[in-house]
């Protein structure tokens, strides 16, 4: 896909930072809106309208230009690219994912981001053997062409970034470039932009909060072709990772343990599971050298350029299609043929919800109310 | 299975015992012949000749009626029954087995051996991890009801014998029950009898020699309804069982270990070729009570009763058929149809060559020239 993509103008780029930037607007949202509008300039235009018909209690915030000016040129002076999905530097795999950032900002080098990647996930406090052996494997998948994928956490994150620092890693912030988390690995951030690359789809400023790491381990396990666990307790971080990766359909691997080590026990659950077990770096590029092969799939849907027939739903038909609504997602086929309105109609009345914070977008085109 | 067997006079015990004994007889064998000849008495008296036309160099030894007396007789003195193939006491899921011994000698328990029951073997030097989760694994599997069977070897072997001796524990023994091997489980030995046994199908007074292990480990295997590996080197015994017990059908088991001790390669590299992966006693018990439900079935192949026509090949007929074995196993059934001879011609052929020590029997009616 690399070399096809379409670069956006200054001024686009700057409409995409102010949609994805303003309240209530996440991927998936960001996704239907230029869908449905033909682009982030008309989208931004469509904000306050919609969201007050969605029934927003006050009036939802967006970005202003100037905020997003001053963010572009924060950023550059950071040496931050923002990437925009869609452009060719942006990077392949992550693109396939269906709540794939719109936009990811990017330190280091971005040929770091074109290489194939495994993902390399674990213990904060693991043990010295399995800091060892993620070195190890980190290394061997280096010298094999790809790039490792992690965290940036203590541990077995830190081991896999260090030990691929010759041959391209790339780390996944779960807050923005200037709040580097933990704040003592800032050099290794610093040695791994030499030949590899950091990446977040938060803004400049952003402090990462705990429920930010599940959101950010959705982009290691969607940027890499498979994940790697390396030691995990039971309902460890890792293991959202691995589910993750699952649900991206990306190949899931695990280093197993000793039953009576706790660090273990993710892991071999993982293997139970029908996760691939490694103990060499072998048992990863077997698996993933065949995927490889294959050109990265463009993802199924692309944002339109030309804008459809934009529906203006009648308070009748909002009423009813919100009343199909509850906290069990359903599907947007669903509540069309249930609510008898066209898939026009109810789509614009999901963007009214959503921008009004009143719905959530899970995976497969799936809806719940909040 | 048990209860419908049918008791062999001390007459019948006796001609058992002597064919088993007598040189060149293998369990495949002994049912070759006995399936030809319709009764171990019948086959013993065509031994000499059999030999000589297979082209023994000398004659072969047969156990003499005094010899076979006298196993019997120590056998008794020292509390040990000769449970005979297809007698109601003997296990059942051994007697599934294509080289079942025809007979097995029991010192002990004999209800330990109508219990269904769960292999494990491993590593002799193993860690104290290791030995400790065999214990715990032993202990859970007794008390759900399997009885624990094992090889009596120092490490993972003893580990499980010792913690299943109150549930019943089974000590397949590579030599004759009055050469406990190794030396110092002597104790241990007089400590599983109480409630578990110890069987053996070689005769008294057999020194165990390093052959007598992988031959006697297709006994481990083929006694339980499936096989847990904890802790095996890479080409190590343990995996020997493994085998075997795959080709026998069993379920093969084994416990996950770190990819950096040398302990866990063997069972690491059972969980790649699709083994279950165990880190508690239900992973095992989950697997095995489904299949425990089934009742076992018969041997393919039981000894008949009624002798069939023996054919009596001529010259050239021997000529042929031995011009079409080599040391790549064939089956008897590509013999008859190269040859043009009749089924029970071949047959013949191939029990003198047998008894000649010319020929050796593999699993699944293969045959290949030594």
């Amino acid at each position: 896909m690399a070399g096809e993509g379409v670069r956006l103008t200054d001024e686009q780029r700057l409409d995409w930072l102010r949609l994805i930037r303003s309240d209530n607007v996440g991927p998936r949202t960001f996704r239907a809106l230029v869908n449905h509008y033909g682009g982030a300039r008309a989208a931004l235009a469509a904000l306050p309208d919609l969201a007050r018909r969605g029934g927003a209690s006050g009036p939802a915030r967006i970005c202003s230009h100037d905020d997003a000016e001053r963010e572009l040129k924060a950023a550059k002076s950071l040496g931050i690219r923002l990437l925009t999905l869609g452009e060719p530097d942006y990077p392949p795999r992550l693109a396939m994912i269906d709540d794939a950032p719109p936009l990811l900002a990017a330190r280091g080098k971005l040929a770091a981001l074109a290489l194939p990647m495994v993902a390399m996930v674990g213990a904060r406090n693991a043990s010295a053997a399995g800091i060892r052996f993620a070195e190890r494997l980190a290394r061997e998948l280096g010298e094999a062409g790809f790039a490792i994928v992690s965290g940036l956490a203590r541990g077995i994150d830190a081991g896999a970034h260090r030990a691929s620092l010759p041959t391209g890693t790339v780390a996944v912030l779960a807050g923005g470039h200037d709040r580097i988390y933990p704040p003592e690995h800032a050099e290794l951030v610093d040695a791994l932009i030499a030949d590899g690359a950091v990446v977040s789809e938060m803004p400049l400023g952003h402090e990462p909060r705990a429920r930010d790491f599940p959101r950010r381990n959705r982009l290691i396990s969607g940027l890499a072709a498979g994940v790697v666990v390396v030691e995990a307790a039971a309902r460890s971080g890792s293991l959202i990772t691995a589910r993750l990766a699952a649900e991206q359909g990306r190949e899931v691997f695990a280093v197993p343990g000793s039953p009576l080590d706790p660090r273990a026990a993710g892991s071999n659950g993982l293997l139970k599971q029908g996760a691939t077990l490694v103990t060499e770096a072998a048992d990863v590029i077997d698996v993933l050298r065949p995927i490889l092969g294959q050109a990265a799939a463009p993802s199924a849907e692309e944002p339109e350029s030309a804008p459809p027939p934009a529906g203006e739903p009648g308070a009748g038909e909002r009423a009813r299609i919100v009343s199909l609504l509850g906290p069990t997602p359903v599907t947007i086929d669903d509540l069309v043929r249930l609510s008898g309105s066209s898939p026009a109609i109810v789509r614009t009345v999901l963007l009214e919800l959503d921008l009004a914070g009143r719905i959530e977008r899970h995976g497969g085109g799936l809806v719940s109310l909040l």
